[in-house]
């Protein structure tokens, strides 16, 4: 039995979850949020319990030994010794990892490499780690990242028809992200259902604030909805996704927006939000529809029709699946948007029932018997996968 | 018996055809290129004998006389008061025109509207439109646009996610172009099929030196892959279509590119020419796939996917469809495009002869009778298209 921690850092937050291996067993779980501020939030949930502290918590390396101190108060581990593996969530691996590794100088210095590719994410998986690592100098660090499922992408799905230098010279190519979550679901339909994961060619719909479909294919990743970064593929609650890209020419020439307002504009206004007026939260635009809104119901309609739309172009470009799996915030919770999807694919030879798609954040088969295509609600755990990968390298470490 | 014409003026080009209508019979077509140097060629065709001269030509205004000249040096016509009709290609009729106009002052002005919208080729069409006007005062000209067709589009097919403010303000919208050419599919299919209109669903694909697929519904546009400009969609010849919008927000960081030079690069090189580094030319690709050139086959390989994955992706959102159309340069004679695209879309139970695929130019069905969805090569006719509503315009003018 091994105590192993699962790390999400972002620039001002950290998300964690301390399991015990190989049960899976969940011992605490928290999260720190505005680090660097003088009122940042401590909370740590163990068992039923939460518990809360607002505090000044100046960096990554303070919020580390709070929620280490926490832990021994809350006898979740008696010393620092007994955390022996952590994962690390570090967004983007470039073309450098297709799975994830141990944190070695050597995959420190490629993961840097990576920095211009996620320039937001990457330092702060960097800071997290080094807090953590400072912290617990003995533990076995693993770098898990949010591509390295899609590395197994053909070229032809990754290349961009644009010129070939900026593949070869800077990096530009689709690397999908969320891999992490679309790997587990993968993993467990596979589970479930009790086949082997390479004899799995499936559709999973990760739809959260963030959103990305991926085709696996054989139990790879074929194709993903996000590209080169997050802002790609279908809308979101404040993203775009997929646009004519002479839109933001003809705005820089209009309103002399720069690539920082273009990138705002994009990444933080579009979306629900964008088309709405109202929210970039799914639950509002429920609300505002259910009041005869307008702008709400054409906001979930183009949400819902480019979820069909790419659903139906990955189904072809695969040459069929055998099952869609819906997940994330929005497809876990959000019945009517699976009701919209799934009879849109009717086509396809989609057929769910709406008693069994009466469920919010639990497993369950939603499709009927005479569905052509099975259709899972599964909750993505991201974080376990992070302490499995964390754990195997720990086992792997030990048996050298 | 009339003679009508059709226009379609570029910035430095004017292409024209004369038929007699009703009959369709084409009297002579021709082109002037180079308009605006000493070295411009106009050429005209009238039965078998083409005729070439290199002149100098520096303004539209004298292409026309020119044009008309030679229509009554061939005797084509015995008096410009023969010609009764002109149909203009017009190409951005914005949110305006759903379908042709006579090119009333009204008209001019409205259109004039839309030239933020297409910069290049309004003012282009307008000066075409001028100079025949000029030269044919007393015919009637009939503005046909190629966003018109798309008009059809329901509400969720044509907003962006983007900020509203820019649909209500700036008019950014899915319009869609080739319009004509879709609409022309559409017809001759249903003149082919002998099935009314509204009853045909089917994807067109117009695949030339730019590529746009069409969903119609209905016997209407339902949503097109063009999107507020030509760039959007599969890709094309020179233009990538659509990519990761943070792209352009990335190269414009690191290289500092302005809008114009964006364009650029997305519009002039980009597609088929920027992954291959060797053409634009499909058959340039072809006969360098023959010589096993890796970046040529993965060119090809991309063009198609896209192809089959927007097909997938309209098959689905329309629930179905009856038909697909392959029209434009590559459409009607890439043979060996029109089978990969058609094999990916084996698992939407498309099936085709490859005998009766074997096949350039000319109208035919390629589908086996065992095809769930019929498949057709189908020459496609922008200019016929013109005359027609020139014509009808003429008619009802009479009538009037």
């Amino acid at each position: 039995m091994s105590i192993v921690m699962s790390v999400n850092a972002g620039s001002s937050s950290l998300k964690f979850q301390v399991f015990e291996m190989p049960s899976e067993k969940v011992l605490a779980k928290g999260l720190v949020e505005r680090i660097g501020l003088n009122d940042a939030i401590f909370s740590i949930k163990v068992g039923d319990e939460k518990f809360e502290t607002v505090t000044e918590i100046p960096n990554h390396t303070r919020a580390v030994e709070l929620l280490i101190d926490a832990l021994l108060e809350h006898n979740i581990v008696h010393s620092l010794e007994e955390i022996e593996a952590v994962g690390h969530r570090m967004v983007h691996g470039g073309e450098f990892y297709s799975e994830s590794v141990v944190a070695t100088p050597d995959a420190e210095e490629k993961f840097e490499e990576c920095i211009p590719l996620a320039p937001l994410h990457n330092p702060a998986g960097l800071v997290g780690y080094r807090s953590f690592k400072e912290a617990l100098p003995n533990a076995s660090h693993t770098f898990v990242f949010d591509t390295a499922f899609h590395q197994t992408m053909p070229k032809e799905n990754y290349i961009y028809p644009i010129p070939y230098q900026y593949y070869e010279n800077d990096h530009i190519r689709r690397y999908g992200m969320h891999g992490t979550s679309h790997k587990y679901l993968l993993e467990r339909l596979a589970e479930i259902e009790g086949k082997p994961v390479q004899e799995m060619n499936i559709i999973t719909c990760h739809l959260g604030n963030g959103a990305s479909i991926t085709a696996i294919k054989n139990g790879k990743s074929f194709k993903t909805s996000m590209g080169f970064t997050p802002l790609s593929g279908v809308m979101m609650g404040t993203r775009s996704g997929d646009i004519d890209p002479a839109i933001l020419i003809y705005l820089q020439k209009k309103y002399g927006y720069s690539a920082d307002e273009l990138d705002n504009i994009l990444n933080k206004q579009s979306g629900m939000l964008g088309i709405s007026g109202i929210s970039s939260d799914s639950r509002d635009i429920e609300n505002a529809i259910k009041e005869g809104n307008e702008r709400a119901i054409l906001t979930e309609k183009i949400y819902i029709d480019r979820i069909i739309e790419t659903v139906g172009g990955y189904y072809t470009l695969m040459g069929g699946c055998d099952a869609i799996v819906f997940a994330g915030g929005i497809g876990e919770n959000a019945i009517n948007v699976r009701e919209d999807v799934c009879k849109g694919l009717k086509v396809l030879g989609v057929e769910i029932s709406e008693e069994k798609n009466n469920v919010r954040g639990k497993e369950q088969e939603i499709s009927t018997p005479e569905s052509k295509i099975a259709v899972w609600v599964l909750p993505t755990n991201e974080e376990v996968m992070l302490a499995r990968d964390a754990y195997k390298d720990l086992v792997d470490g030990k048996a050298q």
